[in-house]
């Protein structure tokens, strides 16, 4: 039977939110295509609310389409709409916008491309024969001592070059994860947060369950009440909320990957690297190696199109993914691997981390005084962060989110906002602009919060906005 | 319940065919772990074999560790058994054979190491901003352009960019066409064949049968009767027969698929730029684009540690794709894909195809030669082949498949047997070596055959080998 609980509904109408919670459902498969659901007096009594409560629910889903009726025997679950017809492929230009607070884009003159460049070329003439040899599973070992080496020295973590596995980008080693953990498992995604890994759930036909957060990030309560087993959280900077998880949540969460053998934490650490101010706390892994699975990547921190990225296994969940996946190939490259082994152990990347730790910390402070200074300032909440590329705007705003993205396409701003990274839509995150600011240049800051301005001149506040 | 055709046994007993009918369903997940098996009685009147054919089946089965009792319960599967403790990881220097015709490995000085470079700095320098884009889902247009032109021009396919998917080595893209077709898909395998495919569908939780082979290629009588409705082929060169399949089985496996609307063909094509003489048979994708994924790859022609790979999908299957898996980042470097582009627009692919070709051919050339004027020759039958770099012996010997490897490791030579390329062991396949003479250097031949007669002396045609 389904079980939700409405005391989580916070400021939603009951209704609305037991739709959201049986949308969620369907959703992630818990409710099948053409499943019968409970009739509304059976629902009614089970959740302890009252007939007309889960009536509007159902119609509010019949009427999106989630649910079906056929007369006299209840409400089903819509088969999935057939895909649309695909569309031709497009250009592979990216669409042109005057400022683009959406792409996580790093500007080529950040990239160390010279060093690089030196080193393809050492590696070319060096390595030669190696180039050829058939890379272990886990990737290269000279790659994995580099990451063993940063990752102490830099993050305070202690692993061993054997704990690692190399992988063509997080998609792909997310993808091995669900496989390592099997059917069984149930995967929790924060709500909002990083809804790809629910696609990927979906297409390994993985469970998955959605966890709302609060300001200390992913609701431990919620967790302990779901049927999950596994949690992907980034308890060092949540995307898109910016959240840093203190240390009495992540003691609840350690705490409840202990309770059963097959808990697991994966700690996505994607953004640590770009702290601007304070101390970062130690890793959830550091905290308990037992429980944690660390991943990181070199998309973000290099370039989106190198497709490297690691995880560092618990010790014992390291001998199962041998014995059951080192068939696998290693799916990077060689020749990059040994390239990027290079670049960290000769210290460029720690070089290179700085020098991209300070430009993003102009940036921010240039987006911050800029819109400090606009008449943005007062009819919004900016959530400032410590780490990362990216800041939420909260809008005291009557327009809806389709209407602040239409209004921003012409103003030739594209932007996120933060239902977007929300698996099921809710009026709790709606008029969060989420700025990625990766990819606007210093000097075009000034002209972009402008344009900012204009996707809110002529609401409520327009006069303060002159 | 279970059901098996033993008129498929060919020479084995009826008892051991059945228990490798049985032990296929085990290693498939058909059957499952504690499951009981139907009594004896039931199944040999199911099949239509007396009860002691069954009884002797389940006696091997359990004295294999495959089946286990309780008295008076009857028959039951084993639960897999514990992965065995993980070794310390081993080092990365492959381990030392005096000769190997295992490896896969091309000789570095056939790798167009100076070209390579060449195009390499030349997409440094020319790419630079387009090298930090986001790469599309299907790979960069401007490589999977210059893959359809080479296909058109050397395989005489007609294929659009758009149905071209490139990926992080072949296992990869494997993974992605399983959750494509979805968990309800059943894949057929070749016996012996790509047995790893086996091992990738059971880590995606998809079964699969295995269909023996004829001289002609995969049975499509056994197919026809499978509960398979994706076929894994190499039609062109199957590995490690051999076989090339004739044109009136391709016809009756294209018959087959299209009798279904989820029925596909995968050809997997890796071998055919290796062809030595006569004219290449037309690719299955040639003859029904809407039934047939083709798959090839990169490592093998240029070099294993460059993971690139693609497919070739039909059309409606590329918008199915589209529609379930866009959102998945491609898994390979887009300065590696702008590279291997330079390389195969420019001419350079083929040029070093025709290469390896040539010395390729001189190589199998040298191992015909050396092994015509060996002792050897009296007792085995070599299967020639006009495609790839391997080559099978079938020994007339008496040792078993285990002393041939052991004699072998003794001998400094590592070799392959057919049955290692096998899912359920078979007499019928043992006493075969497969023999891989890529990473045999030419002046090497003489002695490495002189190791493989070592191997088979004090055999019954001792006083043959002198």
């Amino acid at each position: 039977m389904m079980t939700y609980d409405l005391e989580l509904r916070g400021a939603q109408p009951k209704y609305e939110y037991l739709s959201r919670c049986i949308l969620s459902d369907i959703r992630s498969g818990a409710l099948a295509a053409d499943e019968r659901l409970p009739s509304k007096r059976v629902l009614a009594e089970h959740l302890g609310v009252s007939v007309t409560t889960v009536e509007n629910a159902y119609t509010l889903l019949v009427s999106e389409g989630h649910l079906y009726t056929r007369s006299k025997h209840g409400f089903f679950v819509s088969p999935r709409p057939a895909p649309p017809p695909a569309p031709a492929e497009r250009s592979e230009a990216a669409e042109q916008y005057l400022f683009d607070f959406k792409a996580n884009r790093c500007s080529m003159s950040l990239f160390p491309l010279n060093t690089w460049t030196r080193l393809m070329r050492k590696v070319l003439s060096d390595q030669d024969d190696e180039l050829l040899q058939t890379v272990p599973f886990r990737g290269l070992l000279v790659l994995r001592r580099a990451i063993a080496d940063y990752l102490y020295g830099c993050r305070g973590m202690s692993v061993s070059p054997g704990q690692i596995v190399v992988g063509a980008g997080t998609e792909y080693l997310y993808g091995k994860l669900l496989q390592l953990f099997g059917p069984q498992s149930v995967i929790a995604i924060e709500e909002p947060g990083y809804k790809k890994f629910a696609e990927i759930s979906n297409s390994y036909g993985t469970l998955w369950d959605y966890i709302p957060m609060d300001e200390s990030g992913i609701r431990t309560d919620v967790l302990a009440r779901s049927r999950a087993n596994v949690v992907h959280v980034s308890p060092g900077n949540h995307f898109p909320t910016g959240t840093v998880m203190p240390a009495a949540r992540r003691r609840e969460l350690l705490e409840w990957a202990r309770e059963a053998p097959d808990r697991y934490l994966i700690e996505d650490d994607y953004d640590s690297e770009l702290r601007f101010s304070g101390q970062a706390l130690p890793t959830l892994f550091s905290q308990d190696g037992r429980k944690v699975i660390y991943m990181n990547t070199f998309s973000k921190s290099l370039v989106p199109s190198l497709r490297i990225s690691y995880m560092v296994l618990p010790e014992a969940l390291m001998e199962l993914y041998e014995s059951r996946m080192s068939f696998y190939s290693c799916s990077v490259s060689s020749f990059e691997q040994y390239t990027l082994a290079k670049f960290i152990s000769q210290g460029y990347f720690e070089r290179h981390i700085n020098r991209l730790r300070r430009h993003y910390r102009r940036r921010k402070e240039l987006m911050e005084e800029a819109l400090a200074a606009s008449p943005l300032a007062s009819v919004c909440d900016m959530r400032r962060c410590s780490v990362g590329t990216h800041m939420v705007l909260r809008m005291d705003t009557r327009l809806s989110d389709g209407e602040i993205r239409r209004r921003a396409g012409e103003a030739g701003v594209h932007l996120a906002l933060m239902s977007d990274y929300c698996l099921v839509p809710s009026i709790a995150y709606s008029g969060q602009v989420v700025l990625n600011f990766a990819s606007v240049e210093p000097e075009q800051i000034p002209m972009a919060v402008r344009q900012l301005e204009r996707i809110f001149s002529g609401d409520i506040d327009l006069k303060k906005l002159s």
